[in-house]
């Protein structure tokens, strides 16, 4: 038979043990990252095993203490990781006996490395999307202040890439500002189903032992307790959950990075990356490249990667735990960290970016008032079709003389349409253009004073 | 020039118009699916312009008439889609005018196809959203009393496909069931942000005629306006994460698919599907196929691609809109559609479904209680790791010996662990088994009771 | 139990036919599309099944006349679908039955609908590619042509969207050209691919009436025969190899109408779309937006989004046939058409792009000639490295003073380097900058001939 | 301003340095990894230059032993990165600086960073290309050689996961086998492209100084030379091929995963993991999980999401180098790594597999043969159809009886057709069904003998 002779079929050579399996079995390389939540909660689960009479008072003390001095050496690097240590849960219970003796091998009693493993996730993730939040609601903040100071900096807005109507530049700040509010909310409903507990489920049917689930709960501070364990110990919504939300974000960013670079570039000169967020090249001495936002822009693709690669694996998968599901980690890991370095590199670019007003407001041209000219046909009764027929007939006029489109006559102008009179001048006042823009949304002065107010309300509540 | 000749390049011939472009362009071939809320938002929008003097009284009137013949007409089957009606909106506008003359010509004031659009969709996909949700509670409700009624059903529970401890059969409904919940949760948090009314932003700067956005809110009953302009007309989360919301839920459809597959098989033979959700073979007339199951366990794929075409579309986009945008709709109509036939299916699938309890009993063996017997001698006050070691060799005896665990005499037992006395033999009845993981989650009765008792809970506060 | 009284459970009702579920099950709405082939390859097969004396000669012309009737109904658009036909075999052998008779019910002998439809689907896939690799080489060809005919315009090059060095807009467009070439390439290996004919394979053991699978292969025109039975009926790798090479297809030409949108914004001016492939606003009278180029971008996601489902249906699937499979046609038919459209679009768009040339060589400034003269230098014994430092510091010096870079007197430039002398005048020709770039590849106008000439070949290689 | 403050606008604190930006830029974590490349890279292009005149004989040999040296220090682990190393390249011609002085500054010429890391890249995936290349292979020939040595062990070939007809065990092995071969080929197209030189295109314009690209690409062994310098240093398509290629593959070893995890069920017993490839639960003591073969599931997800990540990132990115493109490497790595393991551990799970023959047959039902009843009516003349209604109420009649089907009296077969005669007997020897399976493809023990001998030529061809 193949498994005695290890080499019928002409494969590699396997013994009892395959290095390559070893290795790609084990996932302490990445998982030790979980050292601390992992001794959190074997002390949270000794005491509910003590509550349970399965521990004396006197052994949960040996084993608390023993936890203890696992993070100690743990927190101060003098852990010694085993060839054995496949994980960090076998890890630290290894360590532990080595420490206490045999009453080590009571802290696993009722638990299953199914639940103690998805209970610390949680514990990591909960704190990980703290931290986030504070990073996101920074950036967030910066970029409301910014559009405080620069409220009365106009320039060109644009639809599909061309020029449309002038906007001010907070009005854009905000567009981008009041999306990341979006993410910021969700970021916290994603935390609510993360702060649920799933200890106590064991390995699929429950814990037999009588473990006081609310009592583990509380010690956790955790908010509620899964409802079923075999759910509990295999479902990872909160996982895609949050790499979908990190990627959402990360297209919010993108969009904004892309914008950035635009505005950065030679033709448009609306803006300057401050060298801290810029590289030059090895060949060409007079370039300075926006490295920061093509980052900030590129992540977007390897973030949503992560979030297609969970949502594959976890497709057609039977019920509760398969080994499948140890693809969660680094996934997890890795989509942290890239976001916790992106919201702080973009907080850092919002921060410390330079505008150039006089090519802003050099960049506005009278044809962005076209809509403007129909508008003031309107307001003089005409219908909103013909007004922007007639003033898609001034444009064309302007066009063929090669002249500005505030640079027709009246004369001209009424031969368009008799509705034209002296007060069309009006028109062509980039400052009067935007305050029309009144109704709330808009880029209007008041209302971009409502926005920054709406938008820090909400980042008031959401701290909260 | 290349565009005089039209035929420099020695491309295909390209004149003033390629009729290519004009149906690749257009996209009334699927958003006339918008029709009736394109009507209902024109509706609002004519009484906001009342209210902002910019129509008249009658000219309300006469344009809320037209509307609604027009609306009668999509109803009736006999509106006539014309050639150059490249959208939903031009065609309705067309066939206004054409019902009530030049007035139609002042609906679009102040409003641009951008704000117009992401309305209508926003007003469809709310309504689509609710119809989901009902269909996901019915369904979640169907197995919750299936779970209730097939309470006392033993079967084995597996983790890694391998037959792990027994559990409930309720208890299997109940972990798909519970999932399921959360989806719902997250289809109302969807739903939230989808009800948020971006009408009276424009193209771009907003609403420069006095449109009350708070009247407008109130006429369509969304819950709250979008805070800016340029952000309303051109973000899309709310089509994201309703993809994504239908991703995640149809991973976990697909998984319990995979699950009934499984159980329906020969080998198996828990699960019989009714024959309303079978088919035949064309070529093996012995064969009867899970073809629904299969297809709910494939559309994950589908579903997912759409939300994973959607992310990288939306990826490093400039700002505002972008005719990119308009991949948005497809998206969201196929993903309704299938969305809405998978959850009625399964459910029709779970309200028919055949259970064999025999063979289910059957399958139960003695070395799944090999946790319980470790557990036995845990409770004789044997720490859990030497338990596990004990249990384990009993394992091994018995393999050796070809017996089942039960077989194992007391004596030899006792060769393990002179813990182990007469009473063992009680670990070895299944019912007193399942009845000790009484914790909450766990497979004994009281705990299932508690978990239909929450689920209901639920069901019922997220109705509301 | 549940079948019985089908309304167990409390779900919808459900009597022995679940109209959803039919509705769910059929494929005909969109199957229809491979009429043809599947008469096709049901002509073949029963020329096999004569071959193997399971069909007289005069059954087998029965057939062969019936079924051309059947292709001509579908042709005429007479060809009436049945609320039974769930797919476009069931439909095509009712039909034939009902036009000849029992001996219809011969046809199927030793097929499956499992081979049926995988040859089906593969004959399809095999003209359309064919008609797509006519539609991309004619693209590719427009662009040669074109770079051909405007060789000797030049303009900026960009690296991160900063100016970088002067290249010849030829090169720009045989960057794109040349990138489609792989395309063309991968393509023609994915119809390698495709062209295997799987006829012959049953359900999954195989033919077992001595049906000559050679025979079907010559009579369908096939290069060859699938290997194995089980793997023939369920491989789905042409299906995922076809929209893989339309995914990075789209993403070469997203780039390109990425570049082609900026290079048509007003700050840029470097080229304007034709009329035909822009399309305007109907709120901004003075708009012309690029829309074609907007959707040709967008659809990178769309296809993409189909590759990933497919990908994420196959993954996990069990051996053989599951109606999982069914998802591949949808796929298949909507990224064929998007291929398609896209293809001619941007030809069209290619072929009537006007360029605007004095833009193009405003946009070029001394400051993009710092690497040549740093290459000055180098030619002058300095090595590179102190030669780019030198040109910094000339940029720098230039920035400072406010003035371009070739306005530095040649006695400022001797304070940076002694080695400059009166020929560094020279560098400050763009026509001569390009022409250093003469290795193989480069912007320089013998390298410009070369790969056309290249590209050409490979054209005329790939036609054959 | 911002830039001169520094923190205007509330944000984090960014002085001239962001440490987070700079960690955020650098990729010497990662891409030392090419720090063999690199140095084999540079040393062809010294030989480039001093062919070119630009370096002299003793310069270039300073160099060149300067490399080797550089080279020496990275092998024996000695190679001290810096701070300031951002990069791999940096980093070796920093210390090839430090190592030669100033003639160091004499490498650079010409080259960029973007030509440089692109020809890095393919070196080294050619040579990864390579070995994974010899451990698919390997694979494959581990389950041919299984396939031949099994030949004659039958067991249920599935459908749907029903039992569907009779086959051979090596058939089920080929028709993996086969799929990979498909793999194995496309990956030799994958290293065609790959195998394909950029070095000599610069930063974007090609290079001016007369280095010589033929020359390049013969002392780096390539078989080609890239056709456009701007294609050349920003297409990517390599890597989002091979990345592609390494998803499908993955694919088909995540469905050969799934059907031995099935097989190893306690319900199908088919057979047995050898415990290198197994691991034991932490609760249960009875278990033994199939973990080897879960992870290479699940790994599909991950290879997949790198493939997603990459498309994401490089959709719309405009023209030539961006910094976007550093996302890469990274993906290139993991994914390579990933293969290697997945390649090995799967050809160790196949070699060592044990089969349980007696299952296998017991399995085996004579309804599975109800098709060979069928095909014996055709023989004798019954068209397809109605043979097949025919064998389908022998089926129904046994089931009512519940009786096997060759259970049935050939009285009770007549009634059903007077066809049915004595002979019928054959038809439920399962040896014999498989005979009749002899088309190519199928499965008779002369197909496969074919498949066997076609899919070792293929190997043979593939490995010269």
């Amino acid at each position: 038979m193949a498994s005695e002779s290890g080499k019928l079929w002409g494969g590699r050579f396997v013994g009892s043990v395959d290095p390559i399996m070893e290795k790609f079995n084990s996932s302490i390389a990445y998982d030790q990252n979980l050292w601390e939540v992992d001794v959190r909660g074997s002390k949270a689960y000794s005491r509910g095993l003590q509550k349970a009479g399965l521990l004396t008072m006197a052994e949960m003390d040996q084993i608390l203490h023993g936890l203890d001095k696992v993070a100690e050496e743990w927190a101060q690097g003098t852990f010694k990781v085993h060839p054995n240590d496949e994980d960090i849960h076998t890890a630290n219970e290894r360590r532990l006996k080595e420490l206490i003796g045999e009453t080590a091998g009571k802290l696993h009693t009722g638990r299953s490395r199914n639940d103690q493993v998805v209970t610390d996730l949680r514990l990591w993730m909960r704190q990980t999307c703290s931290s986030l939040s504070v990073l996101l609601r920074e950036l967030i903040r910066s970029m409301v202040d910014r559009a405080e100071a620069e409220r009365d900096v106009l320039f060109p807005g644009y639809t599909h890439l061309q020029r449309a109507q002038p906007i001010r530049w907070s009005h854009w700040i905000l567009s981008h500002a009041v999306a990341l509010t979006r993410d910021s909310e969700r970021l916290l409903e994603v935390q609510k189903r993360i702060n649920v507990l799933p200890l106590g489920s064991g390995a699929i049917a429950g814990n037999p032992l009588g473990v006081d689930r609310e009592l583990l709960r509380a010690e956790l501070n955790f908010a509620a307790i899964t409802l079923n364990s075999m759910d509990a110990t295999s479902e990872r919504d909160f996982v895609a959950e949050f790499l979908f939300w990190a990627s959402l974000c990360m297209t919010h960013l993108s969009r904004m990075a892309e914008d950035l670079i635009l505005y950065g570039t030679k033709e448009f000169s609306f803006v300057q990356l401050s060298d801290a967020y810029s590289t030059g090249s090895s060949l060409m001495p007079q370039k300075k490249n926006p490295d920061s936002l093509e980052l900030i822009r590129s992540k977007a693709g390897r973030v949503f990667g992560r979030c297609a690669g969970l949502l594959m694996t976890l497709k057609g998968l039977p019920s509760t735990y398969n080994k499948d599901l140890q693809e969660d980690k680094e996934a997890v890991f890795e989509v942290a960290d890239t976001m916790s370095a992106v919201l702080q590199v973009t907080t850092g670019v919002i921060s410390t970016l330079q505008i150039h007003r006089e090519n802003m407001a050099r960049a506005l041209s009278p044809d962005m008032l076209a809509t403007d000219l129909a508008y003031y046909l309107v307001r003089k009764g005409m219908p909103f079709r013909q007004a922007h027929e007639a003033s898609g007939k001034a444009v064309f006029a302007a066009e063929t003389k090669g002249i500005a489109l505030n640079q027709l006559s009246l004369q001209e102008l009424q031969t368009i349409s008799p509705l034209f009179s002296g007060d069309v001048s009006r028109v062509w006042d980039y400052g009067h253009s935007v305050e029309q823009y009144g109704a709330l949304g808009g880029t209007a002065r008041c209302s971009i004073d409502w926005q920054i107010a709406q938008v820090r309300a909400l980042l008031h509540a959401q701290q909260a």
